[in-house]
């Protein structure tokens, strides 16, 4: 999805991911599996993997894997692990051996670009903040995630969803820029429109803190080069209105799990459905295509990532409990992520924000993203 | 889904349920024959009708409907409609002469037990507060929905999902109480489980007004018969480990409106993959019988009707694109609500809402309800 323009600026050197090779739910072979499979549809990539060093030489000699990770790899040996129980403060104060700590240190080092991690999401986001540190002019990082959508390319993207339950005006106005910015990289729009979420669409609805976000958002609009479409309402996440919905973490990480939610209900009241009847399982066996067809539109591992924004570096946190698919889907968006320059773009957008927030708007040029500028 | 004992403390006695049959986008003709479908049904119901009575009157003496309403309506002549644009604040002035207006008032005047409207549901929420005017006790009104869950009976119950934006801790702890006596009069649960909103199970976590309304809920539990579960999360409000979920009108508002574009974006998605090719348009015909089964599961005409709770009198909000069925649904949770004495063991719950909260839990006995005290 990435445009040529963003290709061109990166070349074809190497991308250097960093990858928490520990502390999912399926153990580090699913890991390996997982960075096997984009290694074998992406050369430019290699990977630096943390965790216990013995283990992970030897999934990746495996027959099978070995072939696309020969040659590939770094290995640096972590003896910790963090687990899904552990309290972010612990991980702060005694992570310092976790493969987590480890795998963001490679990029706080300028040895990788992106890190991805399947743990803990509470200790990622206090480990990153620690490691990382936030962006200079960012109150607030937050999570950002692909949502299925409407929208002709498949998704939108939703911010915060839980990296911190409050927000105020000027935290959602850069949220906005930051999801812009991750708009423009990752989906290659290049003028992405944007939406804060409200109860309502009416400019006098909801809490006074959105009021004033809409004023800022709307006024930075121009100079930050994305469309604001004002407020939208919780039908507008999976809708065709904005490519990018703001909202509060707390806000956004409800809508998230009620999607999920409802969705999984949807599927086994499907299953249930199908497998009332012995003519209903014949049906089911000949729907079979489309039912997959549909499950693959929105297979959760397929958009598998919640992108750390606001940090000095990015972080891709996976799915605890993504398997081989769901590993090489958040290692593909962090690919993407590292060659499109998102980083340093994304800093340098932020590192204006607040200008832009008190600038008048400047006449939109529609063409501006086009000549590869898409920070 | 009543229980036998709710049926007896009612007896056989008409029920009268006042129905503002202008309003809807589907205009009175919908509505005559939703009440038609309802009256066919149940011959213990009567309806006060408001809106144009010459119009109502030929819409009801029309071949099909005219034998099941038959002696069953009363009409009251309203010159005015509430349309889907006017503001609430409006209405509430000049509205006396509306049909939403003249709907409320046999509630108010005693002669309807509960009323029912398509209407704009702001300006119904402002006219109810105006006529009805709040319970003693209660400081926010809320509206409640069904929601459609893996739990036996079907669906779960959420409050508030739009009547106010803010709820503070005393609040959330009124809509626990109302909540859990809906759950109890309207899906005949004897001691419903109440869950609170939140980012995580975690008590330690959310914002801290949810903390505090964990504790008055807590506490208020067993004088009040229900069962708290704790902090629940997005994805528990089409599950199994709550009965009722409370949280604030935002909140609620958003996570509603996330659930109906999910379920809608899937339906668009099912169709578009059965419409794919010859081979799967075939498929889709024999899946058909399937197909309507879930279906006809999470109908939203089905489960039609917002309930406004906290006021002196029960107002269902039925949606403002119901057709017949969708009507007729509304009518029948009015009916079941009407006919458990709903209204007045809600007033006597709350009325005592406050000594509660600061009772000590007392030891609850799961066999309370069987005794006819749904309360």
């Amino acid at each position: 999805m990435t445009s040529e323009q963003d290709r061109s600026t990166a070349g074809s050197e190497p991308v250097v991911i960093s990858i928490d090779a520990m502390g999912g739910d399926q153990g580090p072979s699913a890991v390996i599996a997982g960075i096997a499979q984009s290694a074998q549809k992406n050369p430019d990539i290699r990977f630096i993997l943390h965790g216990d060093v013995a283990e992970l030489k030897r999934l990746a000699s495996k027959r099978g894997v070995a072939r696309h990770l020969e040659g590939r790899c770094t290995f640096r040996q972590a003896d910790d692990v963090v687990t899904m129980a552990d309290k972010p403060s612990q991980v702060m104060r005694h992570g310092r051996s976790t493969s987590m700590w480890s795998a963001l240190d490679s990029v706080r080092d300028g040895e990788a670009t992106v890190a991805v991690s399947c743990g803990n999401t509470g200790a990622l986001m206090a480990l990153s903040m620690v490691r990382l540190r936030k962006l200079p002019g960012v109150n607030r990082p937050a999570i950002a995630v692909l949502w299925p959508s409407r929208n002709p390319h498949g998704f939108n993207i939703m911010l915060d969803v839980g990296a911190d339950i409050r927000a105020d005006a000027e935290d959602l106005l850069q949220y906005a820029l930051m999801g812009a910015s991750y708009a423009r990289n990752g989906l290659a729009l290049d003028r992405p429109r944007v939406g804060l979420l409200n109860v309502g669409t009416e400019e006098h609805k909801g809490r006074a803190e959105l009021k004033a976000a809409h004023d800022l958002m709307a006024a930075g609009a121009g100079g930050a080069n994305y469309e604001f479409v004002g407020f939208v309402e919780g039908g507008d996440i999976p809708g065709d209105r904005a490519d990018v919905i703001v909202t509060d973490g707390f806000t956004g990480n409800i809508a998230l799990k009620t999607g999920e939610g409802t969705a999984s209900l949807i599927g086994a009241l499907l299953r249930e459905a199908f497998a009332y009847s012995f003519l209903s399982r014949i049906a089911s066996l000949l729907a079979l295509t489309s039912l997959k067809r549909l499950q693959k539109r929105i297979d959760p591992r397929r958009v598998n990532g919640g992108v750390f924004l606001g940090l000095n570096g990015t972080v891709v946190k996976s799915h605890g409990a993504a398997d081989a698919t769901g590993i090489s889907a958040a290692v593909k968006l962090a690919y993407r992520l590292a060659e499109s320059g998102f980083s340093d773009r994304l800093a340098a957008r932020v590192a204006s924000a607040a200008e832009l927030a008190h600038d008048a708007p400047k006449a939109a040029d529609p063409a501006t993203g086009k000549d590869g500028t898409h920070s």
